[in-house]
């Protein structure tokens, strides 16, 4: 990356108990991966989570997505690079390639996080943060030729597919639910059969809100009716003491 | 290791997104480590899962213990550290450290592990394999100073305290429910404000029989009356078309 300075570059092998039943990287430790470079990648920068507390700012995830040629495969050696491509107000936009040791390309991500107050949990300006450091690191020629996230349209009537409670195990370092958890509840409503003959070649998250520890998490799903391709939509929303609301919504190209 | 060549060490960061609500590593992602590490060590010296499916053979993990005095916190720098120190018919005994990059030592392991054959599933002889070469690579000076597995005892009447379902995620490369996502399940019978005020000083799981992807599994746990510490017994069952059998048998000490 010397000629690329601004984009941070981290290894990581597909460990065999962090692989699926096809011996293929779960796209869950695979998004783990990059929120993890992400985090060192601001940190190396000095506007990671860590320092973002000490000023009681903190980034969140607003969007991800992730498109796979193919997964890395059992104990192969791999690179998360990461940059930053644009800020506007108080978000970052931030690419990913993952890249095998060889010069594979295995795919590409890109993502949207908002810079938010601790205290009031409202988006703050990115700039105002230590004069502005993170355009300091801002690489807009390095390609990540993937399409941008979309706006994910789905229907009221779609169906109720999935709920499942939320535990210990689901929260992170935040207090919320970690944002890779609802990616693999999404995946978790196709069965292994499903994933003999298909494989996700793009999977797409909005996270809207917040939720905790307790609340039961409600699945609807939609296929796309104008594709020939298999492509379907995911509502998931939070049941608690409030009553029903939307947490996240996904759309998932198999 | 220079003066313990048949001991491995392999180096992790207690990644952010691998640490719960208190930032610290979740013992599920430990556990993981720990597996994987046994996995590069038996590679490395020739009795590799990745070797022994070639000859219809496999490991299966029988037993794990972790005893840990605290679990890294987030970026934390460890190795996890492991050798065989015996080898009886079928099953070995893998040790594990759990060590600081800086020399603090955060806990140990003690597992055991099954040789099987993968057509018959029966246990095999681990001497038969590659003339021996198990025994090429035993250590048994270098110290792992916690109690080895007891044999887990829990009262039929036992009350049920969760059923969950299990999915594509859960199911690990030799097409069973990952050995991982047992102990975050039981880790899961508690919740965040019990964690608040508890962590786990010891947990021991054994494997029993191994469950499939839609399988239920269901949790009965019972408080040992005769300590006047926090300790627990938990029994898993799956539940599928043949009815309700036990999978694993868990103990916790908080």
């Amino acid at each position: 990356m010397k000629k690329f300075p601004n984009v941070g570059c981290y290894s990581y092998v597909a460990e065999p108990f962090h692989c699926d039943f096809t011996k293929r990287l779960f796209i869950g430790h695979l998004g783990n991966h990059m929120l993890n470079a992400a985090d060192y990648h601001s940190s190396d920068r000095g506007y990671g989570m860590h320092f973002l507390n000490s000023i009681n700012r903190t980034w969140v995830l607003s969007r991800l997505v992730i498109e796979m040629d193919e997964l890395p495969s059992m104990y192969d050696k791999f690179n998360v690079e990461t940059w930053v491509d644009g800020v506007i107000r108080s978000f970052t936009s931030r690419n990913f390639k993952v890249v095998g040791t060889d010069g594979r390309v295995f795919g590409y991500g890109k993502s949207i996080w908002a810079m938010i107050d601790t205290e009031s949990r409202q988006p703050t300006e990115v700039q105002k943060v230590s004069n502005g450091i993170v355009m300091d690191y801002i690489e807009t020629d390095y390609p990540c030729p993937i399409e941008k996230s979309s706006r994910i349209k789905i229907g009221a009537t779609a169906p109720l597919v999935a709920s499942i409670d939320t535990h210990y195990c689901d929260v992170d370092i935040n207090g919320h639910i970690n944002s890779v958890k609802y990616i693999e509840h999404v995946l978790d409503i196709w069965d292994v059969e499903w994933y003999r003959k298909h494989h996700v070649r793009r999977f797409e998250i909005a996270y809207i809100a917040e939720a905790h520890q307790g609340d039961q998490l409600k699945f609807y799903r939609e296929k796309l009716a104008n594709s020939d391709q298999k492509e379907y939509c995911v509502r998931i929303t939070k049941c608690n003491s409030d009553g029903e609301s939307e947490v996240c919504r996904s759309k998932i190209l198999f």
